[in-house]
């Protein structure tokens, strides 16, 4: 597991925290004394992949750097209901103010890593590898994508900046893919791969004759995904797109696809549920 | 609907247009003349509750002040599949570049206003009212709640600055629901209410005597929740939260009480399909 | 005293700061050896009631880590002319960079504090608590509302989003108090008082019969405040505002009001007299 | 009058508004219809020097860009109680939210503007100039400055970075004022002046011929002023500061100094009484 | 040319103005009167290549909107001396506060692109490109490489986020070039190629062999290169780097490499003449 | 050398980081392991002045605050070619994240320095001093400024807020010189001193006699120069601007010029060359 950058979360996690907090925790300063100290137990209330640890432990220490988060389990790691996963000591104050957004990030993180899992599962045994898209909650990329990582999956490019992808509304400019790949081609960087989105199996051709680096096969059923694994030929990647859901995610990969990308493991996020109990220490 | 404060999420809009687009739109750079223009075609693929056209028109602003955006429906709307939503005319490189921030906004809060509706008019008829939590994604606090509005719920509090709610790990603090109001009391302003969680009737009885102005009753059945408010018998108003969902969010308006507050409204959103199609203009 | 919330204040702190220092503090450059250290001593000129001084050693620490600040006495404490408050040690040239920063924070805090005091003195013995308003500094509300506390008073709401007052502005686009309350009120959260602004005894009875939660008198005198307070007879909190002086708040206190809001107490504050005198340590 | 930077202010007045406008205007938007339009009208309640008509126009278009200000007297103008300064129309939620941040500005600044005056008139007729000093709101430099022009006195250094001023703290690491005016004049730029603080009479000669190019005079009496002026003889320009009030200021001007330098004009300043008055247009 | 991201420069644009003008352009305030309108004629003093005119023209924007910039030429234009590049005008005081910050961007965009020019036409004929590195001045990464842009050069990777480059640093984690290859295909998305740095002919080979996407030759000589070239036969794009300059630059280009990256280009860029005459208008 | 502001260059050194950094360093984390140890050697490789040492170890803290930076020799040094400048420790990936950013940081800095130094060398023995312009980088002003003064030269004014130079441009709006140094003189404060700049020898002896402060001789010859310095007689202080190069800046000195200011140290710098090795550990 690659460590997320908390440098480059900073001013995210920050912002996340003064929404919450603003002007002051009205309830914990009228109800707790300014030196009373506490114990959080932050525990899985059902089994999940655990994701987004050090980021919790990040708001923590933004709220107040005397907190001491204590990690029981990594990310990544799939626990059982009742499992612990941290605990935090110090101003009960600070563990109050702090206990919402380090939930909020840990349940949607956790929550995208246990559904990534699932898809993961499900393809176990086949040669495909579930990616995700872009299609992230917005401002939370990076923790969208690495939540996705803590499940076990890819992640397919960070932005627009770092990977070109031609769809549909790009092809629209062109007469066909042929045409746009040509035309990218001129504008490209010698480090820049192409990837072109095609509809049937003969724009498939065109895509793999016309110099494509990486196809993908928008809202093909896993019957047309066989036929365009057999034209391909192993000539290009290709990457399953649009309608997969986990019922049908392990047809496709047993198309023979190379790569299987899922909107949803990013854009619907069933929180899972984490519980934090405080108790005086 | 009051509109939403643009001003406020200027910084968040432009993170998530920056975390996107980055060093640049390649892609749109590489295969789409600088001078062409298009029109966008905003629509909805299913049916759906309206939310976020302001925001969207704001992200394309913000990626090229000459992007014109002609909203046809409006937030809070339901509408059918296939509803064109909004027209935007403008560079056609621009419209690609804001695609998918604009439709990530939409999406989830569309999704956000949608699934908030089905619990609104499920309760239709009673005196109950559905509100949000602070269960929101990190740093779209602003936007999920305002969302939640679309639907026809009420906020709650918007964060621990401005209302007060004593919560179990406040209460580990205390001998009980009276001691920490009274605590409370004397701490705060003459502006401030105080809401208190409780778990039995006779926390309840406790609260209501010691002068809370509301009292959360925290995972009780529909049949407990039903004696509360006979015990209650108006003194105060009753918020019903935890383990509420489509299927028995009715049994508890039925049960008399006043709010129930639902977390999943913004912590697990299905995203809306919502489809954005780019032809030259 | 609740602690200020540092985290909050970074900002403005770090901008106090560079529009002092801007590119470089060069009288101490031109005059001061890089390697001198130097003990600072920060003495009250006058009797005063201490503020600002976790904001004044947090100045210190943004100017220079290197710093040590060792507050004498603590927020809040009111100490005879010729007290030393803190004692700073470290490198010169940043007790003379950080120097006038952090005696204007302590100036300004410390006199609205003892400012705050001389009310709060003036009405000891009667049930009236003194209050601030939202007149304060632009971009210093957190801190002059911090030393309102330090002077004893309580702190009225913190901005336009966590109270409700209807003010003779609001009021202008009703036909009454009543009307614009039970307008408020259909809008509003289960967690939020209604308080209402009236000037005369008739708007008095119509607001409380409308369902006011508390109601400012505006510029009553004190002979007519005490018949409102005979008026509303216990049923709703009273606050008196406007025309309000040392002289006079005593007057209003014995007229039985429960809140007295002055203005003067953060728009008008003549800065106590604080001195630091650095020598080479 | 050179106007205002309202670009270097931008991060100011923004702040200023958020810190009170926060996550919204809870009453306005309770209690005025969205589409209701109003007119305000802010008039001086007493006599007083105008300042802050262009901050507050900034703040009035950062709430809301549909709010036209129409200024009716220009800052630093003195004007008689009921003279109307300014009129704002426009939506009557946003002229109700922008009001509050708008009055503390303009209130502060003419405030500053009219006590400088005050002290500006007191010496009219001798050759002495008011200036201001560092002793601002922090983060209020650049507005308390600009207030002091209004009112008609001269701006000293505006930081740390634009201007030598060898105080007594620096003065401890030297011999005497010689010593630090030599020792600074080696590592100063061609363009930077050197004003050196000084207590003593035999302190001002030694720092003429040491060469000063101004000298302040700390805390001298009238009287001790005068001997000073004569034992300068016009060598360099002179500046009194320390005890200076309303009731002795021309006591110093007619002692015959250069500029007299009064902290009070920006660290205790009354507010004037500035009123806005909205009605619905 | 694509034009360069105004939205992604605004800070940079803003700070580098706020550097400059600080408090206030003294200066112009004290010599130029308030309603001084004047005409600046932005000219080439020696033969180049235009760059920049875009970021000028914001610059001029920033520091008022009413200034009006009407440019004569384009970026990527070569021009003679004497050539007016663009005209602007407005009030005198803000054209004499932008025109410093101004030229400096224009000077050294200028300088890039005319630099870059010289080596592009050095190897007119050639298949080879040349490309830019990373070695732009910090915080210009977008300026420096769009510069080079207009210079008629191609840009290499934004950073280390878009491109993989495998070095000797990180080489001398691994047995050699195949041991690194293997293991970064591991860990990479499906859009991402491998280029890396060799030293060697047998380096090249069995980076080739281990399937890098394209090879670096780290300070080959031309002879070296033309073998290098020979043994990779077609099978990779080649890029030569190190030791590059404007005399030897072509025998590279003639020895047949793909690309030749040169850190000059944006590391030692002497900036060109552009002159910028402001008159009274 | 008085060390750089290092909190005033946070946030440059955080955009020069984030610009290069993005979403994340892809080769560092697809080649090294992450637990992978290294120590990285940052060596001279020519003869150089060193300048940046502080701000390269910044850099390497804010990628990682575990890397240990060990500086071996330090600013304002000339070194030979091979002398190692500083060791850093720590985690590999980290160091080969930072690399970049500090090499760009350190190169420039050098390279000013060792530029200016053979400037400074070249008037040794002589009374002129050589002195910096405000051509500096965009946003790097403070850093190429002091770098200038690592390599022996003096700063003119930072900005325009902080010194007067009166330029052709402004002496478009004026008769002549007399009548733009009245001007200003009333608008001034009493610390500022006025520098302007003559083309003729009339417009110098217009201009002392008007009262400027320092005189620039814009583009005179060594002669002029020479007969420049005979007629102001040493009533000013001259400074010699424009056209000078390290060929005949000793001619300018000689003629008897106080400063010699120099654009070319900051707008035209040649990076000196600086490696980075870097090793297991």
């Amino acid at each position: 597991m690659t460590p997320i950058d908390l440098e480059l979360l900073r001013d995210t996690l920050r912002a996340a925290l003064r929404e919450d907090v603003g002007s002051g925790d009205i309830t914990s300063r009228a109800t707790i004394p300014e030196d009373a100290t506490g114990l959080a137990r932050i525990a899985a209330k059902e089994p999940l992949t655990v994701s987004g640890l050090q980021v919790a432990a990040e708001i923590m220490h933004l709220v107040d750097p005397g907190l001491r988060f204590n990690a029981l389990v990594k990310d990544g790691d799939s626990v059982n209901a009742k499992t612990v996963l941290a605990e935090v000591r110090g101003p009960a104050r600070s563990l109050l103010t702090a206990e919402r957004t380090a939930l909020n990030l840990l349940q949607r993180m956790s929550g995208i890593a246990t559904q990534t899992r699932k898809y993961v599962e499900q393809v176990q045994g086949t040669a495909a590898r579930i990616v995700d898209t872009r299609k992230t909650a917005p401002g939370l990329r990076t923790i969208d994508k690495y939540a996705v990582g803590c499940g076990g999956a890819m992640n397919h490019r960070a932005g627009l900046f770092d990977g070109v992808l031609i769809k549909n509304n790009h092809l629209a400019f062109h007469s066909g893919p042929a045409h746009a790949i040509r035309a990218a081609r001129q504008h490209l960087g010698h480090l820049v791969k192409i990837e072109i989105e095609v509809h049937h199996l003969d724009e498939l051709i065109e895509a793999i004759e016309a110099g494509a680096d990486v196809v993908l096969l928008d809202n093909f059923t896993p019957e047309q995904t066989r036929k365009a694994v057999e034209l391909a030929a192993g000539r290009v990647p290709l990457e399953s797109s649009g309608g997969i859901t986990i019922e049908n995610v392990r047809a496709y990969a047993e198309a023979g696809v190379d790569y299987i990308s899922i909107g949803a493991l990013t854009h619907s996020v069933p929180a899972v549920d984490i519980h934090m109990r405080i108790t005086p220490d």
